[in-house]
């Protein structure tokens, strides 16, 4: 603690900085962040964008760069990752930045953040073309937390036969999220054909009764195979666990 | 009419099969029998016996067989189809009976019914064990309605890739009527691979979030398959729709 | 295959055609196209235009057109239409384009496609006015599957006699489809005068309690008469059903 | 106020009627039984028997027949009316008692109460027989309030041709309670046709989704024809709302 | 019948005048109008805007008032209200026209028509500033049917007190519609104080669970007082059915 | 804790005791029993006999009984009561035991216990006779804390000029606990007419859409004056809370 | 009242005052505004801004000045305060104006107003940063009625060991308000470690099943700790409440 | 194949054994029985007890002897359990017979089955007494996968303070299955602690709104941790996939 107050008085490190080493925290006006997220649970703490002003989300990735080397926003539009983007470059001009339009994310690291490397495969399956930010959420946390990505896209079970050409590809990945919508069928059919671990990932396209992602949720949730679920369009959850599953299998394999 | 009312006063027919040619319709305590109802709209008049009595499902029965010549209790326990079919064994006994315990279905037929045959064969899926009841309903009233029917059993998902071996077999048939509870992904599994009308059949199996067919329901409402569904445990309905279709491809083919 | 990779290496066929001749579908950016789903399950693949961009819609058309002679689009709003048509006025000028705004439909052909025709009719009825979009995608699948289309508009059962003028009429089709929203009356009051196979299209009309539709759709699944019903608004299912059943009809006619 | 005092003081009237008299109400173990209902708010109070102890329904219908010479208990099974029966022939042998198994309505009047009478008549029409005993109540209610009731059973929607028979009758009351269970579209097809005020009664009857009463409940709050509703097996609710018209126009005639 | 051919022929009246003569209807481009529907079941046909085109309520206003003299428009907003004012203005400068902005009401009426005259009486009681626009959608179809309107705003059950100042004159009212929105304990006080018919008009205010009207429409439906209830702000259908109930009172009072 | 061990090692405690001193809980094979729950929150712990066994509830009243000088059982029927009861006679005859039958209600204590006595007053109200078991629930924690209980039954809003009578008394309390179910006006109509803080106990009485609790729960959510609420029938959350309230109180005061 | 009329009479005071005067309330064009509140039932009279024009939330401001001497609107959003600020400014050049726009609030207040003081301490707790606008408003309308408030921000359960460096504070409170969205599990764990009552307030942050904070309050309602609950959002309510213990407690303390 | 059929011939082993080697799965009169499943998907095969009868459950048991050398019931009721025990003990009196009945499950394994041995460990925790069924449920799966089970129970959040005491141990574990019912605030404080994957499995305690385990399941969705979910009381498919997760770890470290 004495070293972290002396480079504080030195000048060395931010106020942020030391208040995040001490408290496990550092506090904005935008509210605290989580520094020591990972640490504690594994999973690196991500700005949710929607519902913050523009101003609150580039606090809370300057607070996420400055304490951790890193930051990661999520559901967030283009319109403001462009704009967060810009004062970054403007800021931080050695920080590497990156916008992945389609899974509604954005990434900051400074020039020496050396990211985690995890002996594991993810692989994950989306059914339409309609289930791609979802699924590019889940895709972003799995490589923040260092796992190789495998990505099988509109598999979808109006034509089974298809998903048997790509089997022994999902059978030797380690985790699988699948993420689809409507009547929410491929996680169950997909479950029932591999031995790994499986999470369902229902997202909210269709339409009428329910159409916001309820009905795949229920399928997930009654799936006659063994599958665990997240929440209709919770991207970022399902790559944690996946996430955390292959930081348990890297340590076992190391 | 003068006939009608001519053979009632010689005493050649009861004041129901009058009421019955006349109306359209036999009054008895229990309420109407709706005889000109396969004429009207092709399905046969069932008595649903849930929620009746003994009494009453003796009754309607009774005045189905006098006015078509034929009588269908569905949804009928076990004690009360051997008690009214002790009844008819009494009363009128050169009926035939049978009782479909699985199904939970009674018919009564008199001696002399000739029963209509269809050109047309309707296949009947099952995802598991538990769904032998509403397919059982359904494959009554197709019988009942002339029809051919094929059973195919405990086809679930689970091991999607047994389906293939019957899957020439279900796209021989006219019509599919795919029973499946839980998360209910056969329909749509089969409906991707057949060029056949398929009808979802959702049933109740199940527990905890939409454990009472809601999942296997909204799964056949949202399919991203064309299917048509019917209600949760509506076998009768889903067998009716079938053997309208079957009547009109019999049609078709004579 | 060979003939399909040599067409191919000749330049006389697209990547997309010889992709979708040998694995059934055709890849973009945008997704698959599932140009084997007719063969297959008897039904036309369309785009659902809903929550896809311009270039998205556009490109899986033009996969369509390139690979099955003709592309249907459901679910596309004004704007979204003319400019998807413009640009196919300009790239492929021989194509026939078809808009029918209040359908929300889009159609594309090739000059030298030639249409199915099937020996059938469906009638599609409607409650009320507001009951032409979801109708008129129903009728625009029926179209395309080549079946014939009779419309029986703005007969709801507010005044319930006047549907007797239709009833022969009616009676005369195939298989109906009837569109109804608010209490949803109409499906259950016409299956029950007429012996063809009715199927139930729920609309969102309505407001308050039940007013998305659910009411419309619940009386479906309730109804004391012997139909099947497709979701709220899913005029695209419930006109491929009615599709199938023309195609097996078509068959045992002919 | 003295009057009743001294003939409590008198012994003349008890001390229930005493209380009755000067506060509107009367109290028992079982709670307080609303003597001045009839009289503030135009219906008599009636004993809500389910959920209660024989004793407390007993206790209850005593202090009514006290207070204002008769007493009315609903939803009452065979065998708790059946007890509290033999109670009132044992210990007021002068009072008229009345079991109606099929409405659950138990009915004691006073040798000398004289009933009202109102110059109204309500229409009480079933879709089928399991909404015998909803009607029954709405019946039970009206009847208690002194109006004609007419009743029309069994006219469900599955044939709408034979509600033509008697459309002319249905027009000649003066206000309809129209009970059906599952689509509930009976209430909406009448209200189209006539010009009396229809109250939908919507009934419990039907089985999976919206099976215990919703859907109909749905279908009368959407109804695209004007009439208001009661809750699912409101037949008390649905009678006294008919009552209170037939009052005032009872009020109106005289 | 011939009479108005010969008329029609003459040209002294439109074709649409002849149709709805004819048939009861009257057919223009947005669909039909149910000319004859307040001789059949005593309510005006009134045209509900939201989700029509300008054009379209135009057209069915004027078809409205071509056949029976006048027109009636809900649910439509500021805008669209002036535009169609503006052409009725143009094209039938004659026409009185009145647009009630908060009701969300638009009327017209040729100079000639004699509106009916009701000898009854009908309270409009709200809970709030927000009930202002489905109350007064009630106050205009009770106006347009030629019943009395008492107006009774703001009586808010937060001070239930202030009720009993205005109890005698809401018991001089033939019918009460109560509107309340948030837990609608109004309609529920009132009815348990006078003995005229109440009838309940939830609305749509509140927030939260239930918010939209639903527990408005569950209090009513689940109300301890005798009173029946319309869809969450059906204020035309509470109207209507009062307005039902005044003409019976007429009936019976002339 | 050295104290404490002696205290076991010498047998003066039972191992339960010395474990409830020392971790604050007591474990029997029923599970931990939360010895310093009131300590920590202010409220006694309670058994929750729904669900659980005659032996777990013994067990745990046991532990209570042992570690804290008495014992609450919630929910337990009559029968189990009895058995409970009767082992107690038997096991520990110096214990004192009480059970209320119409609240669900076991309490037992050591004849050396000492009942807190705070000095502030709950007024506990329902609005008819089935509020009696949640009412008497809350009561009994209420008066296990400590505070004086007075109770008001039977007070509906079917007569809400009744209320007035009370409402001095009303305003005479600390804190009201208002149980009602149906539509659930009176928490609202109270809590507009005093200025003592209001908590809505939703009870499970009525029938059909809402009538397990919800409309009541609903409308104590969605009420327009200021009032906080508990679960569906939760008597003792309600009467905890209203005795924290009092325990504050009852601190300020003395 | 004559004093009242004699200063009306006089010019002394205007009629809205007069009015609120005699008849505890002001009208105006937007309604009537309860000026009688804050005395009968503890709680200041707010307007709830959403859903109403500015010139609506301008007028019952001011007849609140006028009669009250302050007035309060919530859910104000940032245009419509400033406009109505600035015409308050115009108009009412000594009053004092208050916009606290994170809890979309606006106060006013006469120059001579004089604030309530009440000897109580209300903690509000926020789980994360998108609970600050219901927090917000709760803590608004606690200083509008005297007590003093303490903030917790930013307490969320991911990280529940940060919860025990404030327990002490937390403890040290007189009630306290938890406001949490997601999974609400905050209100929960404090109100199982300190012995004050908690009022928990869920917001509507998460997405997806649950997300409009269905899942925060059914948390809060299914608590295994004794807690009561507002509906999702009701910052007004939560603090109304906690406001009216305050003034019980600075009642017992003065 | 060949090897099979020999042995079969020679009468070595039975048709069942035959036909699980060659077609993956036994077929018997109460259904198949997936034989492979392990095989493929990683999870022995069970059978589910609700609804089946005591003939299928044995039957279907013996078949998973005979396959696969060892059988699991779940969700079996005590005296089924004995039933089926009792057979096993006279037909194959070799088999060992495991029947844990808070759990609801039977085990049989014969004499010679060598069980799986994987190197890892499951930590399953409760959060009350109730949670024992499905977190015994989901124990024995992953006790019949081969990892090592660690029980952790009755560790409730109403003293979050407790869970401290056994962070170290949860944390050592290599997958959490945390049962919680009520508001199921438990999973989500452990996942925000420690860095191993959690698997939530919501219970079907608590009462009133969301009682049946909903607002336990809607917490899990709606955590503000990084955790996935199963269906309310679904003990088997936790269970299930935690032993998946077990089985990769076991494959890493070996």
């Amino acid at each position: 603690m004495r070293e972290t107050l002396a480079a504080l008085a030195a000048g060395e490190i931010s106020i942020a900085t030391a208040e995040a080493r001490l408290a496990g925290y550092a506090t904005g006006e935008a509210g605290r962040f989580d520094a020591a997220r990972e640490t504690r649970s594994g999973v690196p703490e991500a700005v949710f964008a929607e519902g913050k002003t523009t101003d609150e989300i580039h606090e809370l990735l300057d607070l996420a760069l400055e304490t951790t080397g890193r930051g990661l926003a999520t559901r967030i539009d283009d319109d403001t990752a462009t704009t967060v983007r810009d004062r970054f470059v403007d800021d931080r001009p050695t920080a590497e930045i990156d916008h992945e339009a389609r899974a509604n994310v954005l990434r900051v690291r400074t020039a020496d953040f050396e990211p985690p490397v995890l002996e594991a495969t993810i692989g994950i399956v989306t059914a339409g073309t309609v289930d791609a930010g979802p699924a590019g959420e889940a895709a972003a946390v799995v490589g923040e937390m260092g796992a190789t990505v495998e990505r099988y896209d509109d598999v979808g079970v109006a034509g089974v036969h298809r998903l048997f050409d790509e089997l022994d590809e999902l059978r030797g990945t380690d985790v699988l999220v699948v993420a689809a919508g409507r009547e929410g069928a491929l996680p169950t059919v997909i479950a029932g054909l591999v031995d790994v671990p499986v999470i369902a990932l229902p997202t909210a396209s269709g339409y009428g009764y329910g159409g916001e992602g309820e009905a795949a949720l229920a399928g997930a949730l009654q799936s006659c195979t063994a599958l665990t679920t997240v929440n209709v369009d919770a991207g970022f959850v399902a790559g944690a666990q996946a996430g955390l599953i292959a930081r348990a299998l890297d340590g076992a394999r190391k």
